[in-house]
């Protein structure tokens, strides 16, 4: 008999040589239908494999990362024999799952592969998966498998083996096919009902670009069609959504090669928009007691040296600027915070002076390869919606619940209403790498769990994510596509208090340290911007967009009145514009439909002579329009922001 | 007979051998009472030198900058006479005028000479100069000169006259004093009537730190006591207003050695007093048709190379920034105007769509010696209020007279009344160093020109003082203490829209240039600041200043009184702050007439009651304070900020 330890801690008894599955079975038959993948004491298993000895157990169905992975690792096997069955005489090298799908690399000497081939891949891979092959799991001597693939004529599968350990080696077998497999599969190949090959790519050997390119074909699976064509449309619409795409469209940013890759050049609609952001949470921050400073985007190495992030990253950074004379030494800004800790020793504080909250749109630069940029959601240059909050340590759990509040108050101004909170801590078994002392550790990680239970927010806690100088609490936001992004972010540092010497006069007339709170609920506006493209695809809440209006005469000869009708607008601070061209009015609403402007105000002669506009919304096909007075249209668009944009209550 | 022209283009007939005073005379008595020096065919002339041939004569006064420089120089040998008179045996070595007076470099060997000393050597420089002594002015040879300064053992004239060629070596004595002089003088030390020791430094002979440190003796010097006795007022009120001690005393910005010299950090108060002008002038340029961008504050080697800067400027500014890999390199943006080249780059533009005009508070960073650093008036990183216009060349003219209105609306809502405009043209006999069409330059000046007279600005025309891509006009505005700035600079530019091959497609069909128009009416926060408290002592613009009010308790009783006032006036958007100490209102009122808050708001038992406060203004010593309601006292700033802040009008 041994003894099986599942997730939830419960112990289970059962003879040696059970299987995933006889374990799954005798929870319930509806999980064992399910499940397709397992783990014991921390290594893959196969469905199978029989334990033989005390252990944990746990079970993976197609919800989890882990059963994901194998489908998908199963389904290249199947990719691997449809592919050396239709072009005999290509050789295989890997074929790893992959965050969405799986490839495999594959060297088709002188075939080739086009799109017009996937669909009849994609139909054997299905006819194949069809029979319900198992995936059987066996064991090689080194020299058997170098024999194997020998004979194969394989040299990558060679090379492989060469590099891996007699005794550990194994096969996978299914149907007529074997690869070199480490295991990891689904029960059979049945449950593959839906196949995508999604494209073809060059990828060189090893990834190393002096080797041979080879094949990479990439592919995705499913148990159901039904989620493969979810999956595609979600891909179109992501495409659609794409920030940079509609950056483009509506004129927000662009880059220069002359200026350089990721610096993005903020155009007039993308610094408008920006800058309503900004204000925005300006005002909320004044009312929650923050002020705002400037300081350089440069500073000396010796900052760098004092704060330890030259230490830390130096090398991988912009390296320093020389001064032409003189011997200086200056660094790009990284971080606002080493600023701030010198703004707050411009004086001497009390203990009834604090906190203070010091907060600057800060812009800094990080150098990034730039392989790895990616429109504005990783650049070279961004900024940050910083602040830094020095306090007393019997301060931090209300300035925590009070920075929460904040970050509460962003997400629901601007639709994000889904979302969870990862709190990261000290490791807990290891806590010699955190510096500060027990009894700070304790009252900062107690502040940050009390808070977020006290604002009920959906948490998760991940022990040993903290860092090195103090517990952090990150927003995981989900977007309209279901895509998860970390947003907004409040880390509680006893390192920077330390190395800047910061001070304060406590009641007992001492000198104590003050705790720092690093926060941006935005995170930097580049990223931000470039999220809420994506999950509003442009369509900002009202208070956000370029143009809140568009004035559609229905003819030339309304220009004047058209004219008076923006003059008007400006004065309630909405933001218009004419289209005045000798087009239908049924041209100009379709165009104003696909510019996503959300009121469109039709002037004719009606509306002239009786001072009115016929006002219609976007999306609105079919409703009849509504025709009012300028004040009655500027009290329903005051009346729509307010339902998004309320004041900050603190 | 020899022909004089005078500077206003008259010709006189004199005989050979007249003298500048000479000519002074025949044009009036008054003159030739006030001329105190000459130049003659550009040189500086004795007023009593004897001319020969036909020349342009300039005779200056007391007035004129070279007859202070004849006065200032001819005190020095004054200073010298009476220094060697009373401190035996020292050695003199230079003595010239400066901007403010003159100095004398001496070796007083082991003599010392203190501020003690001062008030004596005055009075013998102004014994001496009371007995009237002539300059006069003989050439010696080479040798003879050696002779005379190697028997008075002073090894510094001796090195001096030695780098001098035989036959231009000319002494100057007067009184029983002989010295090294090359000339220009005053007619006799009589019209010295006032003279200053300012203070004593150190400075090395020759300015090279290698060399011996000489007594460096600063004075000063004046044709009327009152005058020196308003000059020495002058120096102590600059000295309190000097933006350096007013800034660290309103806490409005300071300097960390760690991040830098020369790099400002903007504490709350500072930070926010910039965005209070900011947005002031954000406002004005919404309404005249800019619109904000924003761009990094680093660009690649290549948009210099492309602009010309990193040619002309690269080698003496921040050196370039490298990446750990990948081989870029960095600058950091000395000027916004590349960026804003790329972004109208972006799209393609048609004569319709001119003028854009781009405007960006941007950081900009150019590297200044350690020793130049002054403040915020002189620093390595400073944000201009920077816009580039781009039109055609038709729209010239009125873009200049717009830009021209919107630097005025600045001055007046500022306070900064007096101010002349230079108009910088080409130089009128070498056209060959400026670049663009003769057609185009005429076109530029002639809008300047016209724009300046139109506006009925006050003029100085400049010629040769155009930069080589173009012509422009810089104002000079002149201070509360008399002292010129140059502010607001409007630039016109053919360079960099050739560089950064800028098109537009004209009602041609073709592709023409546009013309680039640079302006800054601020010239840079930082520096315009530090003018703005020089200007005004830190009592701003009531629209501007920190904090507008401050609520007086007359005692501790009426604190959540006193609360209640400040919300109300936050309600109406007052900046106000509470003195609720247990102090007597005598005091309270005392301080905050020190801090400059502009209005004092008392509370006390009848206030509550009522609901009023009772309001006395900064600096009404003796008049009776007046009580009102919380809303007339609204009334009463708005209608005080609206006194210098008029909206902008188009």
């Amino acid at each position: 008999m041994i003894n099986i330890t599942l997730p939830d801690g419960s112990v289970k008894k059962f003879d040696a040589g059970v299987t995933p599955i006889d374990v799954a079975m005798s929870i319930s038959e509806g999980l064992a239908r399910n499940v397709i993948s397992a783990s014991f004491n921390g290594t893959t298993v196969e469905t199978k494999t029989p334990l033989t000895t005390d252990g944990s157990l746990i079970l993976y169905t197609w919800n989890d990362k882990e059963g994901k992975k194998a489908f998908w690792h199963s389904t290249s096997h199947v990719l691997a024999q449809a592919l050396q069955e239709m072009y005999p005489g290509i050789k295989l090298t890997i074929g790893p799952a992959i965050d969405n799908g799986f490839y495999y690399d594959v060297d088709f000497g002188d075939q080739t592969i086009t799109d017009k081939d996937f669909k009849a891949i994609e139909d054997r891979v299905l006819a194949i998966s069809r029979e319900k092959h198992e995936f059987k799991m066996r064991s090689a001597s080194k020299a058997e498998a170098l024999e194997f693939y020998k004979s194969e004529n394989n040299p990558y599968k060679v090379e492989l083996i060469e590099n891996l350990e007699d005794g550990t080696i194994t096969f996978c077998d299914h149907a007529t096919f074997t690869d070199l497999c480490r295991g990891g599969h689904i029960p059979n190949t049945g449950i593959i009902k839906a196949v995508k090959i999604m494209s073809v790519a060059g990828a060189y050997w090893r990834g190393d670009e002096k080797n041979k390119q080879l094949t990479r074909v990439y592919g995705i699976s499913f148990p159901k069609q039904k989620e493969l064509t979810e999956y595609l449309e979600l891909l179109e619409e992501a495409k659609r959504r794409d920030h940079r795409k509609l950056g483009k469209e509506l004129e927000l940013f662009a880059f220069s090669s002359k200026v350089g890759q990721g610096l993005p050049l903020w155009l007039p609609k993308g610094a408008a928009l920006r800058d309503r952001l900004e204000q925005f949470l300006k005002k909320a921050q004044k009312k929650a007691g923050y002020e705002q400073v400037v300081s350089p985007h440069i500073g000396q190495k010796e900052l760098y040296v004092t704060s330890g992030h030259y230490a830390k990253y130096g090398a991988d950074s912009f390296q320093p600027i020389h001064t032409p004379n003189e011997g200086e030494e200056f660094l790009l800004k990284p971080m606002n915070c080493p600023h701030h800790c010198e703004i707050y020793n411009t004086k001497p504080w009390s203990y009834k002076d604090l906190p203070k909250r010091y907060a600057e749109f800060g812009t800094v630069y990080r150098y990034e390869q730039s392989g790895e940029l990616h429109g504005l959601t990783r650049v070279r240059g961004f900024t940050q919606d910083d602040a830094h909050i020095f306090c007393t340590p019997d301060q931090l759990d209300e300035e925590f619940k009070k920075v929460i509040d904040l970050v509460l108050y962003v997400f629901g101004s601007l639709g994000f209403e889904n979302f969870s909170a990862q709190i990261s801590l000290r490791d807990k078994e290891d806590r010699e790498k955190y510096i500060g002392t027990e009894e700070n550790w304790e009252k900062a990680e107690n502040a940050i769990i009390n808070a977020a239970k006290d604002k009920g927010l959906n948490t998760v806690v991940e022990y040993g994510e903290a860092a090195f100088y103090g517990p952090k609490l990150d927003f995981m936001v989900k977007d309209a596509l279901g895509r998860q992004w970390q947003l907004g972010t409040i880390q509680v540092d006893y390192n920077l208090p330390e190395r800047f010497d910061l001070t304060y006069k406590g009641a007992d007339n001492e000198l104590h340290r003050p705790v720092m709170i690093h926060r941006a609920p935005f995170g930097s506006m580049e990223r931000f911007i470039a999220i809420l493209l994506e999950n509003t695809a442009g369509n900002f809440p009202l208070w956000l967009m370029p143009e809140q209006a568009i004035i559609l005469s229905l003819s030339e000869k309304y220009e004047n009145y058209a004219k008076k009708v923006l003059d008007l607008l400006e004065n309630h601070e909405i933001r218009a514009l004419i289209d005045n061209r000798n087009e239908t009015i049924g041209k100009k609403i379709r165009e104003a439909e696909v510019q996503k402007l959300p009121f469109m105000l039709i002037v004719g002669e009606e509306e002239e002579k009786n001072g009115t506009i016929s006002v219609r919304r976007h999306g609105d096909a079919g409703k009849s329009n509504q025709t009012m007075s300028i004040e009655q249209f500027a009290a329903l668009v005051e009346e729509e922001v307010n339902k998004t944009l309320k004041p900050f209550e603190v």
